[in-house]
């Protein structure tokens, strides 16, 4: 039976929909039912042509939920946990890292292994079910894959989607001490998780800032304790309000999730000396900003640190949090929208106008 | 007996030559007759005015070596070293650090604790003599003084200079793994520094990249392997240069000690993925530089460090690696140029226009 | 006038009420009227005659709440905020740390320094009231004041007493991450802390082993997802129970919060390859455990972690978690008898009994 | 053409001569002429049967240098160098980590991965020419391969042989700090490259506590400062040198090397407060020692880890640690013996009875 899909078949050509061949599963291999994908901004860059070596035609939707209707010789997932068909599994798109490479093995940083391959992105949509706006995925040999713990539902993983573990990452790399006061930069899906996650790694008070009200008012939700609009309040403003929260020191750890050049330099300037700045989630390159080192950095004796992308832990790590905190994580609120694979161009459209905080395809409904 | 010294008493007003009063010892304090104080970088700025706040006039000379001829109820040094009239001692100039404050106590950074004052650049000469470019120092109860290892000559502490301990401050906070190739931005007393304990830390290789001719020889004296000089390589062959001893991959360690700011994103283009960038001893403002948030820092996965002035351990480790290492520490072969109180004009004018690396003031000769 | 003070004269002599003189107030001093002070597992090792130096006769109480009634040039506490008379505050009972030693300086230690003095137990009662048992304690220039928070009700700070501290110290040397399994060995004040504060920091899981009962529901009322009872489980069932939680691999953190040495090898037995063992709240000598280095340490890959007494930094930083979390951090529950002075006998008899979890003690009721 | 291997046939049993058959090379396999392999002391722990699971009858062997003769599709080795036919390369004995488990992905200790498999260790020579004692070995695809650098003799790289980076990975755990004194216990090979790497890792001080006095030569040799020989020294009169030498503190690191059980109490009564101590290359159970959990590591607020084994990244550093210090690092200095196949009895006996330090076997002389 074929497998209906919906295509990105170049930029900013009309989404269409594909029959793919169902494929053959390999040894190690597994074949998910798609529960739900998503959109995310890197799907909007996917469709603006904003990053390189991208071979369209492909099937978008990197982070996946999905039921296993058939696999062979697996038998458990990456925790220890048995596999069953019938279990509801995610999977780290990022796969086929080498393990041989510096980047694998000196540096035990995957994150930067040249050879790694990314479900949603880097695969041709003749090449198979390789994205999760598709009625099925199959999962390679060495994919790997964890299920959703007891009592996490789906919604909440893929209402969090990418997002969740680029925030999970962002504030484990972070090193926040308990007591800190974090900022967050930015109220999307990124940051949404970073406050939340923030909070629940100990933070001593998390303030959000970003835009519109109804996504702060879902970073309270999700465990903020103060959101600053970017509508409603200046820069110089904003960097006031955090150094009156602060005793005039400025945050111990900021998180970048805006994507906003801008924001760099803004959050230098509210941050404490010594203090922690990452930068997380920047998918493609947005510009440039003026920043000046003595100033910024070295008197600020700043550490600033980047974070590409996820690791496969923090996606283990993050589901860990999800079961022990669903009732304080409930990103299936972040969900704007349930889209079926037809309507995919209208998610789409969606996400980059910010209707939507998160939109997610379903295509089984 | 007054106390001859040389005095900026204005930004760029001729030095003057005063005589203070002989201080009386408070119990805890010291007075020390100078052997040798030095011109740094930082004198040429605080001539220049560019330091905020300076109580001119000043007795400049923030690091310096000393003879201890007077002592009030002091026995031994932080290392619990017996100290007696005769010893040569260095001490740290940041001094009067409340331990009260939430840089001193909470996050343990009292490099940044705002009552510290310095010897040389925030005591007015009036108050005392605070600096060394003075016949005689007085260290007020609590300055932090370490003696001189056995083996160490006082040319080999004040020829590195606050450099010196500046550098090997941006090494510790670098967190260099054996075998990683180290570049150093900078050929000037703290890029010196960085590069002499980048190879005693470990590196596999240490890279510096500067100028002049003459500068670069040092750094290879002191442990550097490649010398790339800025007046023959072009800021692309100096990338290149680097991914090429690399495996391309870029440097795993930059140290910044050059304060010019276009080298930060000079610097961050030859980082590799995962790298980590200190930028150590810019002590004033020299300008901005265009950075691209996404490129530079996060897809990056950058470290990126400041580190601002030095903490008294930096000292003691310091001297202590001097004491190991003495035959491959020449850092009397940095000082270009041994100057009376009388002729600290001159030595401030050798360093603004780079005629010596190093100039030292020696008031008895 | 006079302050009546509870005073252990000597080891095991009956607790005696005495009359001390009101302290004079120097410039940066503080007399605080005592809200209310706690007996602590240390005070019944000082009842006993355990700890070394200690100049009987003694005022115990090393941490307290206490109301400003006067003080003499402090306007601030240590996170910046203004004090005045009437505020409720608690304060550091470690000080006159010297800011000088090696400890203090060069490996910024000062839980370590030698000079260190300590309320409640360094003191003569004929030194004044330096400790908590009395109706006014002086706080001497320099001791760190930090106030209460907004929020934060005196019972909840000192129904912590000094193993909230201890507890917050221990899994903040941790570092544990987010998702980890975290077993605390011991129920007493340290390990409810403890458990408390790995919830709030972002394990995955907690598992308190303890007893009795009574102290479980605490644990399990302040953040343990699991209690499992020495009354009930062998040493052996309870590695297995740790085991069955983590796919066999073992606790990735383990606190040590009960002081016996037993403990110690039953902990590593359950670590995982890799984890982290933190030994937090040993005040006194309980004896020695026979350990095997190759398989306790070695293959185990263990990281093994003392954690002497606390900083001033994990009092501000637990503070400002209470200030956060208040309502999931109900300290004030595990206060399990008020006493007045006149019963401080009554009040050590009950905790060295196992009556009560913490005895506080009320000077004012 | 057969493959002479000299084999363990089983614990105790004669070494005999074994003519094994010549692999066929899989796609990304290497076929390597035996420069060098090496007697250590796993095993003697081998020959005596003190290791779990071994399938006997083996080739023993694990760490070992070679001339590449036959390849298939392997074109570069780890850190990105061409290889070709002739090269001398070393390797990884440690292999098919499964890149899957927990502790490969989730905490990233592939040392710990239950599925690593082992040269010279866990093969029987029944499958193939897997161990070092042998005309040539066979490297399965997926075996990490470094080239040697240029300049770096193979006896250099075998005369340190599996101690060398064992020695490095403990030094590399230790974080030591520049100025920190280092003690190592134990003069051995892993001894010997403790000492040598912390020497060139920034030690401020390095002293060995081993015998004989022919290693402890050695160990001055490559970089010890301080040697005290354990047969003219008692425990306690180590432990005073110690203090002498860092002011009655203790050292800072410690790294333990010797194997045996009494070496870790002795060493934590000499560790400073807050200091860390690394037990690094014990690979069989020697029995245990009494310790008391509050005084060696709570009060000592001790940082006590265990390192086992080492991982690639120990050895591409090493190598390039090698290549830039060749000349303080003579490895090849330890080489006791050098042995043909015939006489590997003879090394093992020569290394059991601690008659040489190393001992190599070179099947072509």
């Amino acid at each position: 039976m074929p497998i209906r899909a919906a295509v990105m078949t170049a930029p900013r050509a009309p989404i269409e929909l594909w029959d793919l061949d169902d494929p053959s599963i390999d040894e190690g291999g597994i074949l998910l039912e798609t529960v739900a994908s998503e959109v995310c901004g890197t799907d909007v860059h996917l469709f603006n042509g904003r990053l390189e070596g991208v071979p369209y035609p492909i099937v978008p939707g990197h982070v996946s939920v999905g039921r296993i209707i058939e696999m062979r010789g697996v038998s458990h997932d990456a925790e220890g946990e048995p596999l069953a068909v019938g279990d509801t599994v995610t999977f780290y798109d990022v796969h086929e890292v080498c393990n041989a490479c510096y980047h694998c093995t000196v540096v035990q940083q995957p994150n930067r292994c040249p050879h790694r391959r990314v479900y949603g992105i880097t695969y041709s949509a003749n090449d198979g079910p390789f994205g999760g706006w598709a009625e099925r995925i199959y999962l390679k040999p060495g994919v790997r894959v964890v299920k959703l713990p007891q009592g996490v539902p789906p919604d909440d993983v893929i209402g969090g989607g990418c997002g969740l573990f680029t925030g999970f990452a962002a504030v484990e790399r972070s090193g926040l001490q308990m007591g800190d006061t974090v900022v967050v930069q930015g109220s999307g899906p990124v940051g949404l998780s970073a406050a939340a996650f923030a909070a629940l790694r100990g933070a001593g008070r998390v303030v959000v800032v970003g835009a519109p009200k109804s996504r702060l008012e879902l970073a309270q939700l999700l465990g903020a304790d103060t959101a600053l609009s970017i509508e409603e309040w200046s820069p110089l403003e904003r960097e006031q309000a955090v150094r009156a929260l602060t005793g005039g020191r400025g945050a111990d750890v900021i998180i970048e999730a805006s994507g906003n050049p801008a924001a760099f330099t803004e959050g230098l300037d509210m941050l404490r000396d010594g203090g922690t700045y990452v930068i997380g989630g920047h998918y493609t390159d947005t510009g440039t900003v003026t920043v000046n080192p003595h100033v910024h950095v070295n008197r600020r004796h700043a550490n600033i640190l980047g974070q590409w992308g996820t690791d496969f832990r923090h996606i283990v790590r993050a589901l860990a949090m999800l079961a022990k905190h669903h009732e304080r994580l409930p990103f299936n609120r972040v969900i704007g929208g349930r889209y079926k694979l037809e309507d995919a161009a209208q998610a789409l459209e969606d996400v980059a106008e910010l209707r939507v905080t998160k939109a997610i395809i379903a295509p089984h409904g």
